[in-house]
């Protein structure tokens, strides 16, 4: 064998060991009552090169973990309804604002508090703000709540909480490289703009027409679908949005095509692939060892993480006269952090902004927070719910 | 964004032209009347970087197409009847081992005829031997003649013919390092049996028992086949087999699980995805710019690679007294070369065994057997066969 084919062999023995240890982990906690995705992370957690080291990184394995974040978001666009979108809109902008900003802010001032300095202490809020819109939704989908009017205000909210985030990303290293100007912020505020109302506008009432037209086969129809959903996923990353919201939007603007009931059924089970490797790359990132080197700093920031996106989410809603568990509920919902929250946090590292202690933390908030949360919106979302069997 | 989230972005965009392009293709030859795969295979032609040079090779592109060709023969299996198989196991022998062993000499003779080389010769004779059950199966399906008597002895005698040109390719090599001896052909048979004979009855004996009893969940146990095959079809090519006989293997002695028609649903979407990167990648291996240098050659081998292996494949079905019309069937349907000729060649080249001259000879020969076969299979299966339409 050559060299290139035993590069193959091991990357696919690699796939094969985590297609497998997903199965069975999932099948585990799904005995335990838990969704399938929380398997999968602690499956990564596991196996990774800090752990076991049974899973390397490769440029391959990423790239398949990174289709299935894009996947997953395509399918919940397909899937979501977009009259109930718009009814919740203003809401999910008032929510996702505050759900981004608050957290930020306490994670600033927590930072400062403990004596850290200010530029750490900024970082680390920014790694606190985005909610991991692919883990969010997996989570709802694998307890059987993602069609509820609290997922379909998560919904909308991840979608702002997005834009919002990456206006404060990019205020927070303009400040660090000196080119902070308030053009930048609102250069991204409408690019975001054009970038949804483009992709809703053609998608819908273009491109809906013309496959309903054209491609009759549901097949061909699927291809041309997952190619579209790519290009709106590195369109989107273009103008600086979350590859995945942009595989969203494409979904959405899709999701009103006659045949599209066949194609999401394709896409679920493509998605059975590539999803659980996305979950399992997040869980690869979490490095057990640091936790106990910076323990209390850590844990104070997870709190922090955690109570800054419920209270920020949750007093949107309850603002809004939501009742208070489903506002809770909704809070909890928010509180996973994931790709993003580790790419800034690894941006920190390695442009030296932010030293290993601090990125040490960092981590740990985003790994804690989304470890904590999923069960507590398994059990906030209890009622009825049984775990997930056959077909 | 850091060099490699370009990287990834790349291929990202490269997979969606591909898919957008493998879309469009198959569109479009199945209004004309033939298989989609066909369309794919010549926008792996126009694509490739011989060509148009819209899509380069990588790493990933190369492993989702090695993924497809294995995906598609895992599939193949779960579908095949394995009763059938062994009913026709007599005739397979005999069709396998005469389809590859009459290209082999035709090839070979051709060659040294036409003032090659014997050393020259001998490699060219090789690149003729192995079908590709990978396009066949493909193309069968496409036409909706897989689950007919033909499709049933060609998938038989594909699983053969992987073994007889795997020996024939050891000898030949043998002859050029020195080191044949009759002991390494006879372990590659031993080893072939082995395997088969190991995969079949823990497979069907143990883990189909096991399967039915503990994995009720659809989604769990599609990972878990998926990650089975993988390691069935590395498996295969540690013992010298092709991976993709070995997913064929794994596929048929899991083909009895209960729920198997659950998983063969989820598979054929994922196939969706993986199965066209296969046939475009196939395409992107023909550079039609040498075919003008060696034209008479190359015209010539490819004429004996298309009839050797008609008259081997047809001559056993009529000694067998199958009637002429079918086995005229099968053989075209044997014709089509692929992966692995295109390995052997490059094998030749690399190792400089072959000049730069006899490899575009071979190559052409691969593709042109190809090309030729499918259209010939459509038009003589060619009773009550409608373009796919929709589901």
């Amino acid at each position: 064998m050559d060299p290139q084919t035993v590069a193959h062999a091991e990357f696919i023995f690699q796939l094969a060991v985590l297609l497998a240890a997903a199965s069975l982990g999932g099948l585990l906690v799904n005995r335990l009552g838990y969704p399938s995705a929380l398997g999968e992370l602690i499956v990564g957690i596991l196996l990774s090169p800090y752990a076991l080291g049974v899973v390397e990184y490769s440029d391959t394995l990423l790239i398949f973990a990174e289709l299935g974040a894009i996947l997953l978001l395509f399918y919940t666009g397909l899937e979501a309804d977009f009259n109930q979108l718009m009814k919740n809109f203003n809401i999910s902008i008032l929510m996702g604002t505050l759900g981004a900003i608050l957290p930020f802010i306490l994670g600033y001032l927590s930072m400062v508090y403990m004596g850290y300095q200010d530029g750490q202490a900024l970082l680390v809020g920014t790694v606190l703000t985005a909610t991991s819109l692919g883990i969010t939704v997996r989570m709802l989908s694998d307890i059987g709540r993602l069609h509820t009017p609290e997922g379909n205000v998560v919904l909308g909210a991840g979608v702002i909480d997005d834009v919002v985030a990456v206006i404060i990303l990019s205020v927070v290293l303009g400040v660090f490289t000196g080119s902070f100007n308030i053009y930048n912020a609102t250069s991204i505020l409408v690019k975001a703009i054009v970038f949804w109302v483009l992709t809703l506008v053609i998608g819908m009432k273009i491109l809906t027409l013309f496959f309903d037209r054209y491609f009759k086969n549901v097949e061909n129809l699927t291809l041309i679908l997952i190619a579209l959903c790519f290009v709106g996923s590195l369109s989107a990353a273009r103008v600086g949005l979350s590859s995945i919201i942009g595989a969203f939007a494409v979904g959405l603007s899709l999701s009103r095509i006659r045949r599209i009931g066949y194609v999401r059924e394709r896409m679920d089970a493509i998605n059975l692939v590539f999803v659980p490797i996305f979950f399992v790359s997040i869980g690869m990132l979490i490095d057990i060892r640091i936790f106990g080197d910076f323990l209390i700093p850590g844990v104070i920031i997870s709190i922090v993480a955690v109570l800054g996106k419920i209270l920020g989410c949750a007093g949107a809603m309850v603002f809004v006269r939501w009742p208070k568990n489903q506002a809770f509920r909704i809070g909890v919902s928010m509180v996973p952090r994931g790709e993003m929250g580790f790419a800034i946090a690894s941006l920190g590292l390695a442009s030296g902004y932010m030293d290993g202690g601090v990125y040490g933390i960092a981590v740990m908030s985003v790994a804690i927070s989304t470890v904590v949360a999923v069960p507590l919106m398994k059990i906030l979302y209890a009622e009825r719910v049984a775990p997930l069997e056959g077909h």
